[in-house]
């Protein structure tokens, strides 16, 4: 009896076991996490120098984000999201490649980011998602502020991008003043009568060719948006890539006539306002072409908010500092993830970064991702399939070629912190190391580093680790005319 | 021709301007504004020590609140919304009486708040909103932290409750250890080995007897709620009143084992999800009994986060300092205002206190407010009800019997600061005062006094005409044993 009993438990067992795997199997191959055969479409909307603060459900008393909250309680609000550097150049070739700068070279200790006299740019030789795509048929489009390289052989067009339309570095450059001192930078930024579109003399292109300057920037995110809506609507019947990098609320700051003066927060509210309003519009699209259910939307921002200028410059919320700095509010920035049919709805504090979208979405359209470099993103589907918990367990601070901070689990080790971007700060070693709990303390106020020694043996560890196998790029920043 | 259309459309003038008033006339009496016939439920959760920062929707990273979360995005979220006080008795004087705490003498620049010793509390000549309710046949309850006079004149049965649970005092009162110096004061609390209930002797009272010496507080939080669910079930056939007045998370923090533990915040998250939980199953039971749709639940907390107890202290967010000050961390805190058939669903940024719940829900109770006395609350309602703007223009940030700043539209104005509460930080006076545009610059950060003479001089023009009809309170809180 006891042995029959066994017998047809073993039975039932089995079959278990079966249907799970068989059902396994079938979610791999039509299930929605892998699907080659419908692969999803991907719209990124890449904010410039917004912080983590910055949004209503991030906590901003006046900056209204209507549609971003809506997209963020519909879908995912990621709260330990961060980007691969504190400021633009190297945060955004984290974000296309997967990679950490350091290893591309697209950053640097002596020259922060690209400028309009640098002659170089992405290496060919790195993979961008955009390639990673085009491999299995997606249509590519870059919208916005590119900002990793602007001669020819750098441009979007020339990195696995069909189309492009934007401004190909930041919409400060190219200032026809021609500021030769600190000081007359700061008396140039402090009188607002020269935040004028005319004053910056940055090109507008469409894909190689320039085809406005200076571009104007009144209505630049206006135009962005329509580009991006035009672009989807264009190519509805096949899987895309729109990659919509915003070069606003990065200072100068622009709003159109329709949202000039809307927001209690100032000219920073409008063009957040602005670029929400914009978002929504977008989703709208997806919804009106049927194709909502099969796109999956992310937000963020390339860093975080340029606090030297003041009220034009945003919030890191409760995280300290801001651009340029490898605190949290350098690094930590909002992430957003809808889409209605494939996302989980769910408030995440699961660690994640830009580099991750470069592993998760050739996961998703079912392109491998190469295996002759160190890719430091890991695939999240799990996590916005599914809520469980995120793979990603540590975060690398770089500020140039310098690793500044670590992240382990809930513990932020600083060797090294330095003041504000373009303020000219200090550099300050910490021997032993600033620790916190990010957990507990996400304002990084109590060092904790005298109670946990072994967590401090943990990380450094880790940096060895990470140190040993680590091949620097060469620096793509410091050559110019 | 002409004189024809003119005596026709002041003809159709005279009949819209009839409608008009009728329609208005008939939604004071029948509408849902003003409901003498059908009063709503009102349920205020106010929360002890909770930050600006220390919710998921307003922005924390790793505190989960979804149950007040959802309230907030069914309902209204209220970005601008202030206490009376930013310090407990004083505050909690301002909700219940609709007046700053200086009128009533519940404040004092000898000693902070009540505490066991104290002979004093809230005066019989004041009015409070479970008094107002009670005129028109409201059933009254207060369960949680009373902190107006635990003596038994002054117990909440004795203005205006019908039924009281709860713990008459602050948590950290009573301490058996009897510190007697700041050294020891700190060295106690340092050592997280003495928190636990047992150290607390404080009593746990129903109506006016004490039922339990030392309260168990790591079940207090679950126990209130099950109290108010009891209270809501037994009174569910009469308009109710419930003032659900939670101990935590001030310091000592406990949770009940079903929380210890679940929140990556640590012990501060475990008590705010507890709360959380709680408030969604009294938003549950207020559905089941089918009586959601005629009840107003507010969520708010007494002052700031209690920052000297670090990562046992809560966090402001992005508003600058904590409890006991002035700044906006000490006295601007969450406000949700929710109700699924009333509340208009929106995120508001206007300013709102929590005085105006006594003008607000006495207007929507019919009750006129006491004419014999000054009520500094207003009523909320049309912004409640229809998004409309708030007629309030003005905060008074007072600290004891001072008044260290004011706030007009977008701009505060600091005469006075001061270090953290409990820290005997020094004073400080600005004359000139410091400006700040609340709207741009939340933090605080940038004083724009210089450039803007013009608002200083209308914003000392508010305070003199504030303080010359001010009569002051006897001071309540100076007598103890």
């Amino acid at each position: 009896m006891t042995k029959k009993l066994n017998r047809f438990n073993s039975y039932i067992y089995s079959s278990l076991i079966l249907i799970t795997v068989l059902s396994t199997l079938c979610n791999k191959v039509y299930g929605q996490s892998v699907n080659s055969k419908n692969p999803p479409n991907f719209v990124i909307i890449f904010a410039d120098d917004l912080g983590y603060g910055d949004l209503s459900s991030y906590g901003h008393p006046t900056i209204k984000t209507p549609n971003l909250d809506l997209m963020a309680s519909e879908g995912q609000k990621w709260t330990n999201f961060y980007v691969g550097a504190s400021v633009c150049t190297p945060s955004r070739a984290a974000l296309l490649t997967g990679r950490l700068p350091i290893r591309s070279g697209m950053t640097s200790n002596k020259v922060r980011v690209l400028f309009p006299n640098s002659v170089n740019g992405l290496p060919s030789s790195e993979v961008t998602l955009a390639e990673q795509l085009k491999k299995v048929g997606y249509g590519t489009a870059c919208i916005g502020k590119w900002h990793l390289g602007h001669k020819e052989k750098y441009l979007p067009t020339k990195n696995g991008f069909d189309y492009y339309f934007g401004i190909p570095y930041s919409n400060d450059m190219d200032n026809i003043a021609k500021l030769k001192s600190k000081e007359e930078y700061m008396s140039f930024w402090q009188n607002r009568d020269n935040i004028k579109t005319e004053n910056f003399n940055v090109p507008l292109m469409r894909n190689t060719e320039i085809i406005e300057r200076p571009a104007n920037q009144n209505t630049i995110t206006n135009r962005y948006t329509e580009e991006a809506i035009s672009y989807i609507k264009r190519n509805k019947n096949k899987p895309f890539l729109v990659y919509l990098a915003h070069n606003l609320p990065h200072i100068p700051l622009f709003a159109s006539k329709e949202f000039l003066g809307t927001s209690a927060r100032g000219i920073y509210g409008d063009v957040v306002q602005e670029i929400d309003h914009g978002i929504g519009q977008i989703i709208s699209v997806l919804k009106e072409e049927g194709i909502a259910d099969n796109t999956i939307v992310v937000f963020t921002s390339d860093n975080g908010p340029w606090l030297s200028f003041k009220t034009d410059g945003g919030s890191a919320g409760l995280l300290r500092a801001g651009k340029g700095m490898t605190w949290e509010g350098g690094m930590r920035v909002p992430g957003i993830f809808w889409s209605p049919a494939k996302i989980k709805p769910g408030l995440i504090s699961d660690l994640g970064t830009t580099m991750d979208l470069f592993t998760t979405f050739s996961a998703m359209a079912g392109v491998p991702i190469p295996k002759d470099r160190v890719i430091d993103g890991i695939d999240l589907s799990a996590t916005l399939f599914e809520n469980l918990p995120s793979d990603r367990n540590d975060v690398f601070y770089y500020r140039g070629t310098d690793l500044f901070a670590m992240r382990v689990g809930d513990f932020k080790a600083h060797f090294i912190t330095e003041g504000e971007y373009g303020m000219f700060g200090e550099r300050e070693l910490h021997d032993p190391p600033l620790l916190y709990n990010l957990s507990q303390d996400p304002s990084e106020n109590y060092d904790i580093a005298e109670n946990h020694p072994e967590i401090l043996v943990e990380i450094k560890e880790a940096v060895k680790k990470h140190e040993s196998k680590l091949v620097k790029g060469k620096d793509q920043l410091v050559d110019r005319d």
